[in-house]
């Protein structure tokens, strides 16, 4: 390879793939700067030379890292040998950037290759004439197959599906279906279990490998296979199936339609990323954060964050509304205005406590009734508990810093009472959200600080001006 | 069956495994009350009948449904019969709870069944006492196996490792490993792959089971094996390994230790519950909840809140010495009191905003060189435009209320202040915290909300002192 760039010092980065990430597992700087460098003077043979050795994932990294046109850059000097699985792997804004940038006729050539659950992840977001005109271009049965998983519901295991798998008939040796695997060509990628099927698809039992391999060739398939399996039905929400997963410690499933015809598998590496975007949303919900992630423009930013912020707002306001009934009271007493945030700040975090502990326990399904009955008296109790022990030490807090007794009982009635509205709302917030149907997550945070604002300001004030006699 | 029990109407739930859950999902309550008539009358035959069908995380699931005594009670009366893995589905709380319960012999004879991996999970966290009298119950074998898998630190790869593999040597055949797995009575339970290696059980490459299927009896184990693989160090963080399975969309992957030999394997299960739990961290450190569970008695889950509540209060008590600063220029104008909850609020719910996206993108270790470049950009302007956006629409709903524009313009300001802070700090806690090698997730909300609220109150009683000259 001849080698006429300015290039850093150091190892052959572009052969050696164990320099392809540094120490700490982050892509080298110096691997990268050689790719841009290659890229930008158009050596597309090198390009794939450094390229060749990555895995997709790492290639979906290597696109990440890049700026937009280094990207297209990428893909098209690459050509043919740019695997589509990579864009399964990048943000999903990087991967609209990309894919409308490229000429449909190339996308279709790259789907063709893919595997029918990875194809539809990328085609399902695309516009609905792009859509189209890529399917149209594929040969009949992919177009057909990913055809019928798009028309499932978005986010179902229908979608995720891969619509290849392995099924073979109840009354099969176990050498027969040995000789099948050798012989027959177009097999999935991966499978890690065999379906024994009736002439209607339906499944009669499933046989895992490990099992299958250590059955003599004269074996009958039925007399070995598991009679107790799980399916999945393409119309269920992908949580669902990710739930029955987890349960059963599965790495493969079948998939049914509503006829209970085996129409696909679900695979253990889909799942880990449906569980991983099901974390991550609670996460970001419960902090205001719409579905964003940190490859979004500033536009696409804003556009998620304005509405959590107008709500806010407004509640923001609505509280300041209920200390602006207290004017006269906090005019003749100035230090409750300086106290006054300590109340409302202690009830929100103990409220957030409450509340994300109930939005994980209702979204790992684990409050059933016992459970949630003696969750609820839990948290009342720590309410209290903490209310107590928080009162005594503003109280005193408080009455040292203004010689004032009085005003330290004052502010730890106010507290005791907003710790357990805090407790209270904390858990009964979510839980409502949930039964009627509301994502827990989503606005629960909104509704549960609001509340303990709207007590603490209203308590601390109200219990002082009747105290002190200022109304 | 005899049935002299007064129990709920409808099909004979205990017979039919359908009836186990319910339409939900959830366990059925009438499936549930049988079974406590059944141990309430210590009808143990019964019990262990409606038992038997179901899979070890539904026993988990029940055992979770069922009070402290009932647990006990079901464990002991099914005997031999309880399989201990499901003691690995129930929260740590109860799986302690039921094991300090349990005579340690019959603790050993459940362990002795179980898989090295979920053996090592119940006897982490048991007493040093309990433990060294459970393994000295156990035969050599599994004692050893488990003693060395205990030596490693908590929460690696080691930890989570199964140490039962198949490893065949290179120049075997297909035919000679299928004949081997035939034979072999003494096989993993389950197992994706197969290991080549040498004599010195060093990795010469890796067999998924899919690709060994299909090849003719006559190929040499050398010619079909995958000689580019991952692999795991034992004392490698559980978390870094779960990084590489989902990078490589791994189902299984070898464990070596320091002199490059193979111990053991990590499976997709262990994985995924690693998965779970690191996100499950994530949200709950970012509520100031530590590691805590539904099923957590009152007293830990107040140890486990006290903490963050104390620094909380801490914080709040600085927050209202910076309001407290300004006394003198409230007391001349109450409105600054009514209004300052609102600047402060909203700096805090954008500054939240941005600290959860950056902690999830560190957490998922997105924030290499050119990304952070380009986050840190995006979120400095996200934080002028929202900024701007807010101190026009506050600026407004002031002006209107009190029929002063000054006053509007005032709180615009500090919004737009605000805002900025908001932006910067909720990246730069985060990264900082990240850089110091502390867990970002933890102490971010604490700073980030605590800068916002003394920037909030600051700014704006500052800017309304000197515009309005109160000082």
């Amino acid at each position: 390879m001849s080698d006429d760039f300015d290039l850093p010092p150091g190892p052959d980065a572009g052969t050696d793939s164990n320099m392809f990430r540094d120490a700490e597992g982050h892509i080298s700087p110096l691997w990268l700067e050689r790719l841009r460098a290659y890229l930008e003077a158009g050596r597309h043979d090198d390009v794939a030379m450094v390229m060749a050795p990555l895995h997709h994932s790492d290639v979906g990294d290597v696109l990440e890292q890049l700026d937009a046109e280094e990207r297209v850059a990428l893909v098209q000097a690459l050509g043919d040998k740019f695997d589509f699985s990579a864009l399964t792997e990048v943000d999903e804004s990087i991967r609209l950037e990309i894919m409308e940038a490229l000429p449909n006729a190339d996308i279709a050539r790259g789907v063709a290759e893919l595997d029918n659950d990875d194809a539809v992840f990328l085609l399902e977001d695309l516009e609905q004439q792009d859509r189209d005109e890529i399917l149209d271009a594929l040969p009949t049965f992919e177009r057909l197959a990913l055809k019928r998983s798009l028309d499932f519901p978005e986010e179902s295991a229908g979608r995720r599906m891969q619509t290849d798998f392995i099924a073979i008939p109840p009354f099969w040796t176990v050498g027969q279906v040995i000789d099948y695997l050798r012989k027959e060509k177009d097999l999935p990628d991966e499978f890690y279990q065999l379906y024994v099927v009736d002439a209607a698809y339906k499944v009669q039992g499933t046989l895992p490998l490990d099992k299958f391999l250590r059955a003599q060739r004269a074996t009958k398939i039925d007399a070995i296979m598991n009679t107790s399996f799980e399916l999945v039905k393409a119309e269920e929400d992908q949580e669902e199936a990710a739930r029955t997963f987890e349960r059963y410690d599965l790495v493969e499933v079948g998939v049914v339609d509503e006829s209970g015809r085996l129409v696909g598998v679900l695979t253990i590496d889909d799942i880990v990323d449906v569980i991983h975007e099901e974390a991550d949303e609670d996460i970001k919900l419960l902090a205001g954060v719409g579905d964003e992630d940190v490859s979004d423009t500033t536009v696409d930013t804003v556009k998620s964050r304005v509405p959590w912020l107008v709500v806010n707002l407004f509640t923001a306001v609505m509280v300041s509304f209920v200390i602006g009934l207290f004017g006269a009271t906090i005019d003749q007493m100035v230090a409750l205005a300086v106290l006054m945030p300590i109340v409302a700040s202690m009830g929100g975090n103990a409220g957030a406590q409450t509340m994300t502990v109930t939005v994980r326990a209702l979204a790992m399904r684990e409050l059933d009734g016992g459970r949630l009955r003696r969750l609820i008296r839990r948290e009342m109790v720590v309410g209290v508990v903490n209310g107590v022990i928080f009162a005594i030490l503003i109280g005193i807090v408080t009455a040292l810093r203004y010689g004032d007794y009085q005003l330290g009982i004052v502010i730890g009635l106010a507290m005791v009472i907003n710790m357990i509205v805090a407790g209270t709302f904390g858990i009964l917030v979510p839980l409502t959200l949930d039964r009627l149907k509301a994502d827990p997550a989503i606005a629960s945070a909104v509704f549960v600080t609001t509340i303990t604002d709207v007590i603490g300001f209203f308590a601390f004030l109200g219990i002082a001006g009747l105290w002190f006699g200022l109304f």
